[in-house]
């Protein structure tokens, strides 16, 4: 068990510094915000004092047991930090310095610490190279082991194992802070993955019961056929949601990630894409594609929405123009638009104005009947999501909204009431005057209603949470 | 010509209405507020006044010339005012009612609207069944025509033609609020085109020198031939940039469109394809993406940004895994990233450490280089854009931007002398702190760089770019 990287109960910290500017001391900072609840002793020759803890000058000079390390100081003087820790009985090394398998002279000192280490029998190593991981036991809380400065961050059922540091940095806070409802459990950015692996990490988090979704980025697969097994293994037995996004399928993209984590390109594009087929993983296109599918995904298990498969889709737009773009999409997305129950037709009839009756399938331009209503957008719009929501053939809705604070008022709240009576996904394209488009993103991150400014976003997402 | 659609000297307003709840009220407060500078008849039988103006209560009240109609009226009333059009000697009328082509009984109508103004000889029709048009002379000032009232929008070189109605209703009011300082010349909500057709239009507008894009939205095509012949023409006599996006491709989009404008999906999906691919247009995905494109070209435009044919292109990045997945896309969507200039790579090389050199590519993780540079961001980033800017091999370049108020801090504005001094075209792939990339943005829409939030988005925008 690798228990003791997420939740150590004693931890050192090499390369721990008292300038503010450097990462050895956001690092220790990062850990000490987020309320780590077990032993830290910062480590640095210098000695010194950190935000009101001692620096121990070494590791002999610490009686008590430690659990875990974080080494952060040059690569030359990781090996004998290894043979200190070794020698303490300290159980896992999380290795944040860089300089190993993605430089030539880095090479040599892996050989050398598979050698002390006893090919990691002797200590377990997460990284090198890499941003560390986070563990978000409860709201705000946990162990943030990254040199990046983390937020507040809510916990949930989201994993994140990748093998870029950015996601444990720069690009997490950016999808945490757009989507401040969003709960995650594990960050784990496994750099060079030395010792621990992506299969490691799956294996260890498909198991824990919180996790609904595990968003996987690699730039090389370290064991394949594991890594089917364990994928379809997480699938089909602890039935969570993968989603994969793995780049070096490209010749440069290959070139990239050799130089960068020292993944070797020995796999062929098209041998990487069998393997992905294999894994029946939710393939993204880019990180933000990544993490809108989580988003979407998350948004439906933790609101208790039924997804059924093949679903019927309906579509509610004010705009003919938008509808035929959406259908079409909804076709190149393999997004069905079933055709509306009788009960629906009727109840929708009685809506629309006589000169300009619903359609029979289920794409709903409701332009005539807020004409009908005399403007009342709010009205028309909520009675069309009842009757589609309520319609048997139907499972899931896409609905353009065209929102301003002023003339187009719209009570979202209303629309959450009706999405979990019915426990059918919503998702809504959401445009109009910007600044109040800012203002009902906050409603809707509130409301966790997955919501996209893009139409072809918003249905490849769905086709994608559906396709797995 | 079709001139008087856009600068008419009078307008005669069919269907004002003193209550400001109405689209008959907006429509002559939006021509109000953009300082039209010709004159203005509101009309309603029931008379009264509207911001200022005397309604007429009908046009035989009026003893001025008429140049212009709009027609904002139930549809069966539209016939006896087109009569009364003609007898009175306007040139053309924009009509906005809805209930012709798209509704059995409007057939009718338009058969009788056909016979009336002898097939269009007596009078040219611009709809109906649409939001009308909107031609911007002066920043912020014009002829608005829609029912749906705009904000002050900047002139420039971007027209859009479409058939939607949405487009120069809601949606356009999002593209300008997102984009403020974009400038747009004509927006024509074609409708029906029971008279004026995309044809019509993209012959007129191309041949407007201050037009750089036109934006193509339809459902149908008019005449096949005439319209691919016309992007032709667009492109190789008048050097105009065509965006097409058009819908009904799928059977249920083409039932879509049937049912919303009356288009009738004669053409099948591969026909249509065809054609598509002989106006040698640049084809959008969808509604964001057309603007998106007409953005990045607008910008290139505008700031005399040189472009290439088969151009090269540099990433910047400090992360290595986003570098990998950007070089995966830029294969996928065919753009180049050439091998470093010899002395760009000696310049890169002394900024990057010496465990780890630059690469041979120009993709550039300036990552090493940043902490080499003691953690100075801006500098780094300045320095490697400059160095690549100057390199004769490459033509444009990807910035992936984390940007943090407090601790990576950037000036845009030296990012924008750098543009200005090299002439080439720079698109930054923005992520950090939501506020703080919201606080970027501004920025960026400042100096009209092209900012993504998506590196797929990024690089697809680009490719489309380069291969019309």
């Amino acid at each position: 068990m690798i228990n003791f990287f997420f939740q150590p109960a004693s931890i050192a910290i090499f390369g721990a510094s008292t300038n503010p500017n450097k990462s050895g001391y956001k690092l220790v900072q990062n850990i000490l915000d987020h309320n780590y609840s077990g032993s830290i002793f910062p480590i640095n020759p210098k000695g010194g004092e950190i935000l009101g803890k001692k620096i121990y000058k070494n590791l002999s000079e610490i009686s008590e047991e430690v659990e875990l390390a974080i080494i952060f100081v040059p690569n030359s003087k990781v090996i004998s930090i290894l043979k200190e820790c070794i020698v303490k009985g300290i159980k896992g090394a999380i290795i944040e310095s860089a300089g190993f398998g993605e430089v030539p002279e880095g090479l040599k000192l892996v050989d050398e610490i598979k050698v002390i280490t006893e090919n990691f029998t002797k200590i377990r190593v997460f990284g090198p190279n890499c941003t560390g991981l986070t563990f978000i036991q409860k709201d705000g809380e946990g162990f943030f082991a990254s040199f990046v400065p983390m937020p507040k961050i809510k916990t949930g059922s989201i994993a994140i194992i990748s093998q870029s540091g950015f996601i444990n940095g720069g690009y997490f806070l950016n999808i945490t802070s757009r989507h401040p409802n969003l709960g995650f459990r594990y960050v784990c950015a496994i750099g060079n993955k030395m010792d621990l692996n992506e299969n490691d990490l799956l294996e260890y988090i498909m198991q824990d019961p919180e996790i609904g979704v595990i968003c996987i980025y690699v730039e090389s697969f370290f064991d394949v056929r594991k890594f089917i097994r364990l994928c379809n293994l997480a699938k089909n037995e602890y039935n969570k949601k993968i989603i994969l996004l793995r780049s070096g399928l490209s010749k440069l993209g290959s070139q990239a990630t050799a130089s960068h984590t020292g993944a070797l390109a020995r796999e062929r594009t098209e041998l990487i894409k069998a393997v992905i087929k294999q894994c029946h993983c939710i393939e993204a296109e880019d990180f933000k594609n990544l993490f809108q599918i989580a988003y979407a995904l998350d948004f439906t298990k933790n609101s208790d929405i039924h997804q059924v498969d093949n679903p019927g889709v309906s579509i509610i737009t004010i705009s003919g123009g938008a509808g035929a773009v959406m259908a079409d999409l909804c076709d190149k997305f393999n997004v069905k638009i079933p055709l509306l129950s009788k009960n629906s037709f009727d109840e929708l009839s009685l809506i629309y104005p006589k000169w300009m009756p619903p359609q029979k399938y289920s794409l709903l331009d409701i332009w005539p009947a807020v004409e009908n209503a005399a403007g009342d957008y709010q009205k028309v719009m909520l009675k069309s999501l009842e009757i589609v929501l309520s319609d048997p053939n139907i499972h899931a809705v896409f609905l353009t909204a065209f929102y301003s604070r002023t003339s187009w008022k719209m009570n979202w709240y209303l629309v959450e009431e009706l999405i979990k009576e019915h426990r059918k996904p919503v998702y809504v394209w959401l445009f109009g005057e910007y600044s109040d488009v800012l203002e009902a993103e906050k409603i809707f991150q509130e409301l966790k209603i997955p919501v996209f400014y893009s139409e072809k976003e918003m249905i490849s997402t769905f086709s994608k949470t559906i396709s797995q």
